[in-house]
């Protein structure tokens, strides 16, 4: 196959004055419902419609396994991986509560976890190899199995929208990943690649200085072409470069995308620079606490809605925030006018 | 009437260990959730229980007239004060759609509304005056009608808790009350009066300076006995005061306490002038838009939830970081554990 094709539009503009028309209009001060305004102006923009509407929210997990772990690049066992999508699936992780919390459906999708999961009890199985190859010595997949995690992350979002979803959030499990986004985000945000390493589930010190240099040596080691394809796929996790290709066909659908932590943010990051205009879909649902995060989100120009110290992945970052994106919503549709409520606009 | 009187105390802080130890159990990476860990946490120890619970939350928004306002210290005229009542009753306004976004009940005080409100449609009146004195040329209340503010802000909250409440928000609407709350930082903080003073409604600059002469005047003319209690009849709003006995009250009973923007913090602030303990069981749930409020919060080193420019008080913020709250409560109760989903403890 040969790599995908997405089609993404700007939303039109020209609906943004009656946006900002009834948005001003509803009874309170200018302004004063500050960033829940703005995002009603964005989802109406995304839209193009003066009263939007969330369906049928998602949190799609994508998982897999990171060759780079056997570098020592993480605290945790790459067993974590399998063990924790089991835990999904009994409905006892961090995702879970916050998806019956607010309603999401919960789809999780092997993209290359290095273990037999049992897909029939609702794993999505688009495993592309068990687990990157280690990109301390060469590229982590070929260009054939990124355009195939391409491939499959859009085809999981049209069923999506098929499904009548208008909202996705977009999680990971990966043991290793955040090793594949701070050198994502040193590459495509130019930013030192040791402001981009931070702790992951947990490395002290001493481990995040390890975790720098073996990184440091991968970057140097790269014998790619230099284009955004080719460090994404030379550097990416399986599950990441799944969820690029969702993020882009989400884009191209007019879904919005909630996104999520460091890892989530690095994909949307990555993304753009195959398609900028995927920007304009997203909603950065928080700020975590890996180190490199808020350096990332400022470099996407990216104001997150919440800074509640998550690191957990997964999603929640995303689904804890939605709420938020509802009230916007809400917002806009069921407030009244001042001129319907009979009072003094009063400014 | 005399003063009322509370007795609050401090959580028992020695379930402290066995709810961290709970915590730090769950599947995640330990300090992952980051500040839903630390909610967790609050609100175990405030109900002395592992597995805590939210039970019939409600919003209780606290309204009444300001006599300071024909100074010109606001820019929005008094008469929206009970515009926006109506604006409730109808359930149109910002706090409603929040309310019934969050499964919120929504009770309204007539702490002090210079109109005459439709009492038959449930609004709750406790009117004590028809808005404050002028508090420029002297108290804006005497201390018997500051008592009975107290006395009947409890009284709400005492029906609260026999409804089965165990969170409530507090919220306020009245044309003015910015004023009041800055007199009172200054005076509890100790922070200068020009850093305590912001736009209110949407004032501009020369309306903000005008505020400030006018604020620091009504300081300077101030000849009460210096105590806490002196200081928030003088230059209280009945609303204020109401929502200071309602704090008290809500503390007393071990119910949560939701803050909301700056007013409110102002509230919580006098309250712990009163009754220092008071300050264990508030949650904060955003820091607002107005100037001042980041610095009101820092000096009861207070970390709000929301960061979302908001500034249209009604409890919004508030209600609006529910959510959150619910997420960590949801988290400790829901969540498994490692042993139990027999992952890898990883940390």
């Amino acid at each position: 196959m040969s790599t995908p094709i997405f089609h993404i539009n700007l939303p039109d503009k020209s609906i943004k004055p009656a946006l900002w028309d009834k948005i001003n209009n509803l009874t309170k001060p200018k302004g004063s419902l500050g960033r829940l305004e703005e995002l009603a102006l964005q989802i109406g923009l995304i839209q193009q419609t003066l009263s939007p509407s969330l369906r049928h929210p998602q949190n799609i997990i994508f998982a897999a396994d990171h060759g780079i772990v056997e570098e020592g690049v993480s605290l945790s066992p790459k067993e974590v991986t399998w063990q924790q999508i089991s835990n999904f699936l009994h409905g006892g992780a961090g995702i879970n509560f916050l998806c019956r919390q607010h309603g999401f459906t919960l789809k999780i999708v092997d993209a290359g976890v290095d273990y037999d999961l049992p897909y029939d009890k609702g794993i999505i199985n688009f495993k592309v190899r068990r687990g990157t190859q280690n990109y301390l010595h060469g590229p982590a997949m070929t260009k054939e199995e990124a355009d195939l995690c391409l491939e499959q992350g859009a085809e999981i979002v049209r069923h999506c929208h098929e499904e009548g979803s208008n909202i996705l959030s977009f999680g990971e499990m990966g043991i290793g990943n955040t090793s594949s986004s701070s050198i994502w985000m040193s590459y495509f945000t130019g930013i030192p690649l040791v402001q981009c390493v931070g702790a992951g589930s947990g490395l002290d010190t001493d481990g995040v200085r390890h975790k720098y240099h073996v990184l440091e040596q991968a970057m140097q080691n790269y014998q790619g072409d230099g284009s955004a394809f080719d460090i994404i796929r030379w550097f990416g996790g399986l599950e990441m470069v799944m969820a690029i290709g969702a993020m882009l066909q989400a884009a191209e659908l007019g879904i919005i995308i909630l996104v999520d932590g460091f890892i989530m943010t690095s994909c949307i990051l990555a993304a753009s620079h195959l398609y900028p205009e995927v920007l304009a879909y997203a909603i950065y649902g928080h700020c975590g606490d890996e180190s490199g995060h808020r350096l990332l989100l400022d470099a996407l120009h990216a104001r997150p809605l919440l800074n509640m110290d998550l690191r957990l992945g997964e999603g929640t970052g995303a689904v804890c925030a939605y709420p938020l994106v509802d009230s916007a919503v809400r917002m806009i549709n069921e407030m009244d006018n001042f001129a319907h409520a009979s009072i003094t606009k009063y400014f």
